[in-house]
């Protein structure tokens, strides 16, 4: 129930700000107070909103036992493409990034992941269907709603995926930590597409496999030192984004 | 109450593994089965640490409601240091990396850049004393164990401190959202004190006149995007990893 929900004052505030077309209801509790209450509403009407006053006791029942801060945005989908969509859709000539993630688990880091890659220009998330995080409410939290902004495709096998990128004439670059070239040796292809794993894990073997290319990001003390998987995504995206962003 | 513990399955065995000199004692709550159970006290036993069975109650209370997984590690002072003895210590000849956080807020962030910061090779972090997350078990558990291995130095201002640094021959560069200069074009100093500000406030407006210079991370739409303080903190150590580490 909290998949399409967006809970809290911050979050809603952005989401009405930046993207109302997301905004299916506001639902604003009736201990709401002004200037709160005002600026809630005044976004609401500016952008067509429709809101509702209602019970605190509603809202905890939406928010599942999660804060909510007296105010929830039940959503709209986000833009979750079709990969085929997507393909057609992107630029030939263009450098472009995409990130595909190998079962991400924690919505934190697939929010923080969304988040960096907004930022460092990529053109789409990749995640799988099923074992993965999806792009619930605390993704969009996490992602400071990038989420809500940059398209997102859910596919069935991230093997498969990896070779439709690669048909669509782009280099697969897996990040692993027992490859032998080091991320920053070697500039990155220019349509690539970053292929991130688990948390611990890493990529699995199969995804592994797959990928043109794997690169590692050198650590100082390999034996104790890891990274986390939103840590290692934004670096290999900002590797790309230095050359082409 | 919780910032003298670690806790958690995960936590727990990496603490006695990596760094058993800074368990105070293991509590073990009684519903613990092997063989988890076994994997504990034989750690435990490998290096001299105190351990105790105890009601899973007992540990509710010293977890202050945090999840625990049925056993909870007290912890013995970290590599708390003093600002001087750091910088006594540090080789004047070799290249050294110390980041310094401008009131860092929360503890998951703390921990995420105390994590990146041992894998790309800091020699320390700093952290203020005042209005700033404290390494405590949260810390430990998001970063990995590394709060307990690298040396943290907690101090009473930010500023004096970037002063002190600079006299001790470092260059004192600060990430700032508004800077000129991109982190990318040049190469960092290789005595480099790395200064990140807080979560969405950046650097205080002293901090960022004290920095000896402001660097940029280029970002794709800079009306929209922005990023996490850890993964920002985790790109600017690993610029300076890439020439030095």
């Amino acid at each position: 129930m909290t998949d399409d929900i967006c809970r809290g004052r911050r979050p809603v505030l952005d989401l009405l700000e930046k993207s109302p077309s997301r905004c299916a209801k506001l639902l604003i509790a009736d201990n709401v107070r002004p200037p709160f209450l005002d600026e809630l509403l005044d976004l609401a009407r500016a952008s067509n909103v429709t809101w509702q006053i209602v019970k605190p006791e509603a809202l905890d029942k939406i928010a599942g036992g999660e804060k909510h801060q007296g105010v929830i945005c039940r959503l709209t989908q986000g833009k979750v493409l079709d990969l085929d969509t997507f393909l057609k859709s992107v630029d030939k000539k263009s450098p472009v990034l995409a990130v595909i993630l190998d079962h991400i688990e924690d919505p934190h880091n697939l929010g923080a992941v969304i988040r960096s890659a907004e930022a460092g220009g990529a053109s789409c998330v990749v995640y799988a269907k099923r074992r993965s995080a999806v792009p619930n409410d605390t993704v969009i939290k996490t992602s400071a709603g990038a989420s809500l902004r940059l398209p997102l495709i859910a596919v069935a096998n991230i093997t498969q995926t990896i070779e439709r990128f690669k048909s669509a004439d782009f280099w697969t670059v897996g990040l692993e930590g027992k490859a032998g070239d080091s991320l920053f040796d070697e500039k990155l292809p220019e349509r690539c597409a970053l292929v991130i794993g688990a948390e611990g894990e890493g990529l699995s073997r199969l995804v592994s496999e797959s990928c043109d290319m794997l690169k590692r990001i050198p650590l100082k003390q390999e034996a104790v030192s890891s990274l986390n998987a939103s840590v290692a995504c934004a670096l290999g995206i900002f590797e790309w984004s230095r050359y082409y962003g």
